[in-house]
């Protein structure tokens, strides 16, 4: 019975043929990046059709395609660790959804905004826990980033930079826009995987001030990257 | 400047750089694929969000990947010979947009339907087409065409069937959904295909009336192989 007691310890429900905490972590954190990249996928798949052109249309349909291909690589693993998918997913569902119906974009530029903001502080905050994870579950987290012409960061940057050379305006517009989605990505991110995921899986690993102390410092750090890619765009964070 | 006379004896406006009747037919023909792919790959992954499970999103979401995979190998190939992708579809953009506005589905199991029944009929229509293609051309053609059990016709038949056993009422409301379905896509494919394509690219290969015995003969096996797959799934075509 010592799955149950560990579990219950930390606050989770006891459930019958419940994981041990690291396992309990990992399926978590794999369950809310599979979904986060299902959405991001649907969601922007859907708002290339308000593309300007049909170039835009077609590139942001391969972003999308990516995004799906990562999601099908998470769930394989998840069911190599005989993780259901589906239910290592259904936790974050909610709160996944209510994030995108928070952050609707009003157009095509402030869906490129969103996708550019979100994916760049997800892949910054995976790549933070990538490095707590057992090598064949953070060589997969790290499979998920891209670098590169043609990583999408770098699609979205150029397309952005592009869009604000020619309407200027758009840039007071976009750099609200920025700081709504910083706000509502980082709330996301606590609310999520903080409050859920990590303290379980910390247990035995980081003291509870430790665990304060790196999640302060994870968020300051992801703070100051996204400052820093909106500086590259010329807008104010 | 035959080229230019060719064009204009076809009814098509005469623009520098016309391409002969055969290269626009083909153009013409991959240009509506490529839109049509581009289109469904949009339409199916914003349906899948509706999804009554995890798994179908994952499923839908799939085949909504081919869909875009294959929209990609037939813009190869336009780009191979010397045409831009963009210019080919643009002329199909507003008939095929039009298309997905008048056939919105309800829920999913209409947008399950709507795929079933319209990847069914492209299929077909684009098989019988390919067949008067140059061999390269028409190997294209062949490759979009899925079979075997995980081909999206499958995929689709295998969930309709589940869904119809398990609520017996959906059968009617379904039908009249497939009879609507199939009444938009043959409309659909008189008017954007034959209209624009066909008969510029078939003189001197048929007399006007061997295409119209063609033409009638295409759609009346178009008729066919729908009430079949209608039957097949108990529904009354």
């Amino acid at each position: 019975m010592s799955e149950n007691n560990a579990a219950s310890a930390t606050g989770q429900a006891v459930v019958p043929g419940a994981m041990d905490p690291y396992r309990q972590f990992l399926s978590d954190l794999l369950g809310v990046v599979a979904y986060g990249e299902l959405s991001a996928f649907e969601r922007m798949s859907s708002d290339a059709r308000f593309s300007p052109t049909l170039r835009d249309r077609a590139a942001l349909g391969r972003l999308a395609v990516r995004e799906y291909e990562n999601f099908e690589r998470v769930t394989a693993h998840l069911e190599s660790m005989g993780v259901n998918a589906e239910d290592a997913m259904a936790p974050f569902q909610a709160s996944v959804d209510a994030f995108h119906d928070r952050t609707r974009p009003g157009d095509w530029y402030e869906s490129l905004m969103k996708f550019y903001v979100t994916d760049a502080i997800s892949d910054d905050f995976y790549a933070a826990l990538g490095s707590l994870l057992d090598s064949e579950s953070s060589q997969l987290i790290a499979s998920l980033q891209e670098t590169g012409s043609e990583a999408a960061g770098e699609v979205l940057f150029v397309r952005l930079q592009e869009s604000l050379k020619d309407d200027p305006r758009l840039a007071s517009r976009l750099a609200l826009w920025g700081r709504r989605l910083v706000g509502e990505a980082l709330t996301q991110a606590q609310r999520v995987v903080i409050e859920r995921a990590l303290p379980t899986g910390m247990d035995g690993i980081l003291s509870p001030e430790e665990f304060d102390a790196q999640i302060r410092e994870l968020f300051s750090q992801l703070t100051r990257n996204h400052s820093r890619r909106m500086s590259l765009l010329g807008l104010t964070a």
